[in-house]
């Protein structure tokens, strides 16, 4: 396998043309030396028959690895241009647990029975519909069934028989698990131990049992939280009465912290589901359509309340000028307060405060930025602007604006997680435009009193 | 070890009770059970003099482990309040050399210098100021010496017996890297294959040369995203002829990915610095200042532009009623395109379309979302608004406006990238201000135009 194999543009039109000429022994020496992962985003550069030209041509191993690195739209396609009987005999068949059940659990339910009951081995149909019962962003979602378990009474050379006798099933073994006679979780060996220790040692004297174990029910999320804090590379998994049912491992805990990432900064940057810049032109259309809609419709709630104000504006048109800026800060404090309570809730570092001390901490930020913000734009209006009476109405109104929106923005997030919905979901469109809008009437109605009853005087 | 220990109030007030008593046993008997990330947790909630009086409690390789795992300005207090010889015999000999570089890399020259004199092991010694030579962003800076080679010529029994040796320093193995006589990274075996085959065997009949490595100037970004694209959980460094210097292991790369990650969640909600809720009120405002301030800046031009059409404005009031819808569109369309090529760069997914398909790809989505949005809002105020002239500034500056904002949008973090400088700033504040303004100029030049041409007509 080429290790620092870069997929050119040069490679594709040789791969490309190989198709074409239907050239089949080019095409699998083209390929030879890849990694899964590569012939998969060779895929992404291809269409449906190019594509299923060079997947018949791979080896069964190879071809399911391809299948399981695919992008789910891609796999999707693939799934449904191929019968039952080959994806499961030639494909499931020789995947981990937790991959064939990821996608056994992407099909439709009619072809899922069809690719269930085409699979020979009884046991590992059974672990595949025993995964499937999980719900896919728990940890039993995510666990696979492959992995070594011994019981506390054997010795080293008992354990290594057991490790052979698996070792076909299970690709890679960093630890072995240890149980007793209920399947119930006792304890971890190092593969190190086992290799440094004699082969009539008992494994009790090297057994750990400070176990970090997580159950079945436990958030993804926070799966990846643990394995990132404890640096493990693979978590046991137990049932509710402590019965070992899995293992997860940290290269499956990576996708779930990436994506989880991801769909936090798509949120924040109003984008509504899974894209990438590769993407066709109407699914970027369409994925970002929908907070450019919510946006309109503040932007004319917006218009409306600025109508609401006509009058004012009329006789002071300089109140117009200042709208765009209100408008943007109450946005801009609003996301920056949110977000930080979004990643303090995603990472688990929001600390021991209470929810009253958290928003009593937030005012605090939040009085400060006002007041230097406030400061500041007095400054500026009263050495270049004529009117005290704007100039007093700017300043106040960012000030309270500023207030205002980050006590908003720390309450919402708080709030949404405690009735248990996204709390990134406060970082939002909706919200953000509520600010904005917020900001505006504010704004007015502080013009309207100042330029009502003091304009003449100050 | 506790393995589900959650961190509560009473335990603190527990801990703090101990500490108020001088009570060693108790004190000691709380944290016994603790792994060192959540004793540095606790550390969070202490002043420096009660979090001294427990660490010193400590054995000198839990202390050292706490100490890699408290957050780096908890370290920083800490490393000051020490004298370097203890700082060197007690905590940095129990360190992972990758560990040891961090934390002597963080501190002065000065201590720096005290600190690596005091260091008895001379090969650990030279170990530390190798890695501290590398750039912290780099596979070299991530990477650690603590690895088991071999030679390619040996039996199995001579392989374990070196890792016999070498186990005392290498707390986790998981693979055994093959070195030719001058050093030269030749293949890589798990220790799954020297646990499975007879200690007289050749290694070289189960290694595996089909090597995943990286060159220790490879970015720590990219060492993350080969990582996780094949799945590893420990990747060898090679130097610039291939010679075997270091390993990475996967724990060291999810802080990598988190930090990038969380890196650009925070430029694009407008917060500067590494802040978390707990921080004080006076980091949590100064992380936020800065976008405040460009956002003022950008509102007191954006002023000056509406300034410009006071005239308008003063024959027109319609036209301020739309200001903050158009400003608020521009802004979030430019953020939606950036956020999506930012993306893509991090996770190398953006494929192999050239910058001239991105850009006229971007174009097709902005006009799509242009016409669409243009012709909402031309529906709505048609219906509920008297003035066709309004009507048709608004709809075609907001078209426009979202052509312009998703070209800016995409070509900006293209260039960013192109020059070398990170295109993550491109969702940051000053590009979105900068969005936002242009947006009112269009809007308000349109309204010119058509205002004073075609107002008496349409």
């Amino acid at each position: 396998m080429d290790a620092n194999f870069e997929l050119t543009r040069e490679y594709i039109d040789q791969i490309k043309e190989s198709i074409q000429l239907q050239d089949e022994a080019k095409a699998v020496s083209l390929m030879e030396e890849l990694h899964s992962a590569d012939i998969a985003d060779i895929y992404d550069e291809l269409n449906i028959e190019e594509a299923k030209f060079l997947y018949l041509l791979l080896e069964s191993e190879k071809a399911a690895d391809v299948l399981v690195e695919l992008e789910e739209d891609d796999r999707e396609r693939f799934l449904k241009a191929l019968p039952s009987e080959v994806i499961a005999k030639q494909f499931i068949t020789e995947m981990d647990s937790d991959d064939a059940a990821d996608v056994i659990g992407e099909m439709s339910d009619e072809q899922k029975e069809e690719v269930l009951s085409h699979i020979d081995d009884l046991e590992q149909a059974g672990d595949i519909v025993d995964l499937l019962n999980y719900d896919e962003d728990s940890a039993g979602g995510l666990m696979a069934k492959e992995y070594v378990s011994v019981q506390e009474n054997w010795d080293v050379e008992h354990c290594i028989n057991e490790i052979r006798q698996q070792a076909e099933e299970v690709e890679e073994i960093y630890f072995v698990y240890v149980v007793d006679d209920d399947s119930k979780l006792k304890g971890i060996i190092s593969l190190k131990e086992l290799l440094l220790n004699s082969s009539k040692s008992k494994i009790a004297n090297f057994t750990d049992t400070d176990i970090i174990s997580v159950k079945t029910d436990e958030e993804a999320e926070e799966v990846g939280n643990i394995m990132d804090k404890y640096d493990l590379v693979a978590i046991p998994v137990v049932d509710s009465i402590g019965r070992l049912v899995g293992r997860i491992t940290i290269d499956d805990v990576v996708d779930v912290i990436r994506e989880e990432a991801e769909k936090d900064y798509q949120l924040i940057s109003g984008i509504t589901s899974d894209v990438e810049s590769s993407d066709k032109v109407i699914q970027l259309t369409r994925a970002r359509l929908p907070w450019l809609i919510i946006g309109l419709a503040g932007g004319i709630v917006g218009a409306s309340v600025i109508g609401a104000f006509e009058g004012e504006i009329n006789i002071y048109p300089k109140l117009a000028f200042f709208i765009p800026l209100i408008a943007a800060m109450g946005g801009n404090v609003g996301i920056q307060s949110s977000s930080i309570i979004v990643q303090g809730l995603a990472n688990n570092t929001l600390g021991l405060e209470s929810t009253g001390r958290k928003l009593l901490k937030e005012l605090s930020v939040g009085l400060m930025n006002g007041i230097i913000c406030a400061a500041l734009i007095f400054g500026y209006n009263f050495f270049f602007d004529d009117s005290i009476a704007l100039t007093t109405t700017v300043s106040i109104s960012l000030f309270i604006v500023i207030v205002f929106a980050s006590f908003f923005g720390t309450f919402i997030p708080l709030i949404l997680e405690r009735v248990k919905i996204d709390p990134a979901l406060a970082t939002g469109p909706f919200i953000t435009t509520m600010n904005d809008i917020l900001g505006l009437l504010l704004y007015l109605m502080i013009g309207k009193i100042i330029f009502t009853h003091y304009a003449g005087i100050i």
